[in-house]
């Protein structure tokens, strides 16, 4: 883990002086305060490697130019989706999913707070999430640009992010079940969203003895329906399987051949549930026992038709295949999986899945035809506590590849090398699809854990860049207190030999996994139309405000207030009302010049709207006490965006 | 607000060729994927200038390098703020203040929710904010790296960070006004923060006519009294003082020889307040009939005198010296100050202070001294209409540096040179204090607002790097929706002339100040010792679980859990309680291994805190519902993280 040696060659130095002379000498004009194309001095100002050079000429994104690539990276327990441009590493914007955020106006008074507010568990709010493994859509396996979709490991949810406005739309849950991990994860057309359950519950929520673990508690896997036309999940065609209760981990659904299967694996077949103050092993001494665990292989198109026949059970509003039925139309079946598996990834081809040990030294490489082809012809070596055909291991894999310790995730470049995380060894590991053997590896900073490669799971990988995604950052970056950011190395995979580019500090949540793609895919708009577009029902709103129609009108439901937005006031700018009166404010931004935004906030009351060009919101609020509440614009819009301000002014009963 | 031309040197080509040539020979194993040193190749092959190799070469930091300075920006309406690496411009944490945010647990279960929600209006929890202007800790008027201090302009308040942690610690707030945005500045040794009022409204809250603006509407300065030793803000020794309904607007401390002053400017003298459908003209229009506002010139020290004597009257919990007090002392007295004035800032010597005129083509440089020894001798040439005497405008001057059109804030560097940030113009002036004469400008993209220079406010600026802070965007990254980032560019102002080294977008918020400070100055710990250590009461909390001693006790206030985290497990891990029970977990993180944070997350609960290595919570929650519910950790810790986890199980009642 010990970073580059400071290299240099006499030669380069020599030769890069002169060049640095005759800089100096014709460059005065451009040599920016005094460094111009003097090389060689500033590399021996600040103590540059030719590496280093070379790393900072790859990534230096100058002045108006735009990245190539977007990395969508999952925001961890930070309930935010972050957006990452490739290859400077710059931040350019967190998506307000789950956790309200009001920079945006994400839940802070419009309608957007029916999103981040549609799924409560016991009629409580949930405002936060732990968002592991955000997926691209995608058509034909490739990614599509469209829409992406993200997870909640803590409350299971799903949320839909459109890419045309970047915009929250969508959040779906069930109580099913009562946690998850592998997810989302979508089929090659975007017709599921896929989602596993972690931690075994009875199924539906409810209570049960964790003595009566192995008989009422059970895992699950989720196929939420997408529809490609509204751009929206249909939680009445989706479904469910029942699985046994082991922790059912990620998944990957096949491609190309193997589309119609998804495939998952799965820790604690040894079903442990800790119990360490009464007696027992802690759950990860317990259900690190057995050698193997239990390569999940489904067969997700005859799921969807065994649902569509109504081979199902409604629990908690979900329709529930169960475990009985899919073993009776034999559309399950496992594969041993080596000690603690982890990632669980299809190759660009659709023929194989790879699969990591965490406590192994192998990426196990299984032949997918070959275990579609046994479990058709029920070629089966034995059965699980629950009666789970198994396929015999040997029979089923390619080969294993020697990688190193705790082989994690395994991501695809277009020159058929797969690119391995090995979290304990900290290093990425390059090996050949062909002949499984391991051709280069590259330190990381430290200890990573996902990584991710330019569309590196799709049917048609980029190479080029890699980033790792490490979970300690330790002493990487300038101290900021005892709580650390992660670190993300950018990696250059086009040559040969990988070598390191970029460290990037995360300031803001833990990211799990991300997505890397192509940035001519994505055609965000930047401005709403027409005038009036409310995003939150992806149409312009009934109640939109034209300009010269403002106006403020007291109706049974209380008072209405008809405003629009434009640099640099509110009309109105004065809204009398009365103690106990319920305001509905529908503020319409009419201008149409890109980036001119607006924001709107109230004092006093918890309200802050944020106001894209051409974008309605509707703002309802209660005033429950006499006074006078300056309002105002928040964000930053004309020489005169201070005075951009009203007066609420209510008036006592 | 065009781009920097490629401009390239037909020498400096050819010898960087032969370096290339020497670099690609000799260096093939340090060549990172074919690059090396091959300068010429790789400016080619990314279309660089000059320039841009120069900007690279002074940003890029090499991996495990740390910046050299600090940058601390308000996180505008996200609520937070934002701590930026400098040279790299990388963000390195989002620091949670007044808005919730789960990966820090900050405000999800904890004590850390106390402090977020601290100050209420009319009973309403506010979880959101407007930050505006953070303001570092000062000893003798340099910064101390103790602490920072932002604001809240919606609803006024003042959070206080600790910079040993990076946690915040206190927020306190007033019902005495209704907005702020002069805020946060400190005394040279920071006893006093300071916060002003910016739009009008009757002091204390409740309700008076918007027609009785002029006689009941009215602004104030809060002094919020700062206890060094215990870090934390002390209310009851705070005090404010009564100013005329007029915007008062940022503000500046003395220092030096001034030090007792602050200086406030003001805009809507004209006292205009819209009513665009009642037939007014909007406030923006009202506000800028005048050719001049009024700097507020203010002697603190007898300010506190006063409130000391116990001159005040107490309004809303907060002792007010009244204006008619202040008159009679001859402690306030206005300058007049060209049209729509914006930034106040105090030169590093503490002789002058300038003002910019956001509707004026000059910055207006005030002679301090002259100011005092005026007011002394009530040299006065008028009163305003609230009797406050008003200094003459050519007397009170040192002179006007012509600026270009919207000049706005002033920072400084070491050398005598101050630099301006042009709002219409969109360009960074660097001019000379000593013949207020224009040096250089360089463009901006697009429309800065305020800028930042490395200690630049501060009595002993460092010179070397200054960050414009722009308010747009527009094409500058790649597209991420019609919410853009802002941009911050940061300038290398160590030469004669200026020149852009990086564009940074913010992904979240708008920010509206910063501070930079050199990096060798804070002292942030990584670990919190001794073990059991509570940030949010700052000491080893009376809860703190001992490795050993995990217990779970009913008690008459419910159940109450003592549990460790250590990977890879929580004890308990299985915690049985009864449907309606009160839970009161007292976990503590019992290592104390560098970034060995985890975190804890209840499933079905709005829960998760962050543990650090040694650092203890206390959360306390209802389960009012049977169920089996996970609960995990929720920070990535060790190859079994996912292993980390337990069962909270709530029997029916």
């Amino acid at each position: 883990m010990s970073i580059s040696p400071l290299v240099r060659s006499p030669r380069l130095v020599a030769l890069l002086s002169l060049a640095s002379l005759a800089a100096c000498g014709g460059n005065q004009s451009s040599a920016a305060g005094g460094g111009g194309g003097d090389v060689m001095a500033l590399m021996q100002a600040r103590d540059l490697t030719e590496q280093d050079v070379t790393a900072a000429l790859k990534t230096y994104t100058p002045t108006g130019r735009h990245d190539e690539y977007y990395t969508f990276a999952s925001g961890g327990h930070g309930g935010n989706l972050i957006v990452i441009g490739v290859p400077s590493m710059r931040i350019l914007k967190y998506v307000g999913v789950f956790t309200p955020e009001p920079w945006q106006g994400y839940g802070y008074g419009d309608q957007s707070g029916d999103v981040v507010g549609s799924v409560t568990k016991g009629g409580h709010e949930i405002t936060w999430a732990d968002m592991h493994h955000p997926a691209l859509s995608e058509t034909g396996g490739d990614y599509d640009g469209r829409f992406i979709f993200v997870n909640d490991k803590c409350n299971p949810r799903i949320g839909v992010v459109d890419l045309h406005d970047f915009v929250t739309k969508q959040i779906v849950g069930t109580e099913l079940i009562q946690s998850e991990h592998g997810a989302a994860f979508v089929t090659p057309n975007t017709d599921y969203v896929v989602e596993t359950a972690q931690y075994p519950a009875p199924l539906g929520g409810g209570y049960a003895p964790i003595e009566k673990y192995d008989d009422e508690y059970r895992g699950a896997m989720v196929f939420w329906r997408f529809d490609n036309q509204k751009g929206r999940i249909v939680p009445e065609q989706s479904f469910a399987i029942e699985l046994p209760p082991y922790m059912q981990d990620l998944a990957d659904c096949g491609k190309k051949g193997s589309d119609g299967w998804v495939f998952c694996n799965s820790l604690n077949v040894e079903r442990a549930y800790g119990g360490i103050l009464e007696g027992k092993p802690p759950l990860e001494s317990g259900a690190s026992q057995n050698d193997m665990d239990y390569l999940h292989c489904i067969n997700w198109r005859r799921c969807e038709e065994l649902a569509k026949a109504g081979r199902t059970e409604t629990i908690a509003g979900m329709r529930v295949i169960r475990l009985e039925t899919l073993l009776q139309e034999n559309v399950i079946a496992f594969v041993p999986e080596p000690k603690s598996p982890h990632g669980v990834d299809v190759t660009p081809d659709g023929t194989k899945v790879v699969v990591g040990g965490k406590l192994d030294t192998h990426c196990t490489v299984y032949d997918l035809p070959k275990i579609a082809a046994s479990i058709g012809a029920k070629k089966f070596v034995g059965k699980d506590p629950y009666g789970v055909p198994i396929l015999d291991f040997q029979d089923s894999i390619v080969g294993q590849c020697e990688i190193g310790l705790g082989p994690l995730h395994t991501v695809f470049d277009d020159k058929g090398f797969a690119y391995t995380s090995v979290f304990i060894e900290t290093v990425v590991a390059k090996w050949s699809l062909k002949d499984l053997k391991v051709v280069d590896k590259i330190d990381t900073h430290y200890n990573i854990g996902h990584l991710v490669a330019a569309e590196g799971d799709t049917v048609n990988p980029d190479g080029r860049y890699l980033i790792a995604m490490n979970k300690w950052a330790l002493d990487r970056f300038a101290p900021v207190g005892p709580l650390l950011p992660q670190n993300f190395q950018l990696i250059d995979i086009s040559g040969e030999k990988m070598s390191l580019l970029y460290d990037m500090p995360l300031p803001l949540g833990e990211p799990h996994y991300a997505q890397m793609i192509k940035a001519d895919k994505l055609h965000p708009i930047d401005v709403y139309k027409p005038i009036g577009f409310n995003p939150a029902i992806d149409q312009v709103d009934p109640a939109a405000t034209v300009a010269g129609k403002e106006r403020i009108e007291r109706k049974a439901d209380g008072v209405h207030v008809y405003m629009t937005a434009v640099r640099s006031h509110f009309s109105p700018d004065i809204v009398r009302v009365k103690q106990g009166d319920t305001i509905h404010l529908h503020v319409t931004n009419v201008e149409q010049a890109k980036d001119a935004t607006h924001g709107l906030a109230v004092g006093g009351h918890n309200v802050n709207v944020s106001l894209e060009p051409g974008k309605h919101c509707n703002v309802t609020f209660q005033v429950d006490r006499a006074g006078v509440f300056p309002f105002y614009c928040t964000e930053f819009c004309s020489a005169l965006h201070l005075e951009m301000a009203g007066y609420l002014l209510v008036e006592p009963q």
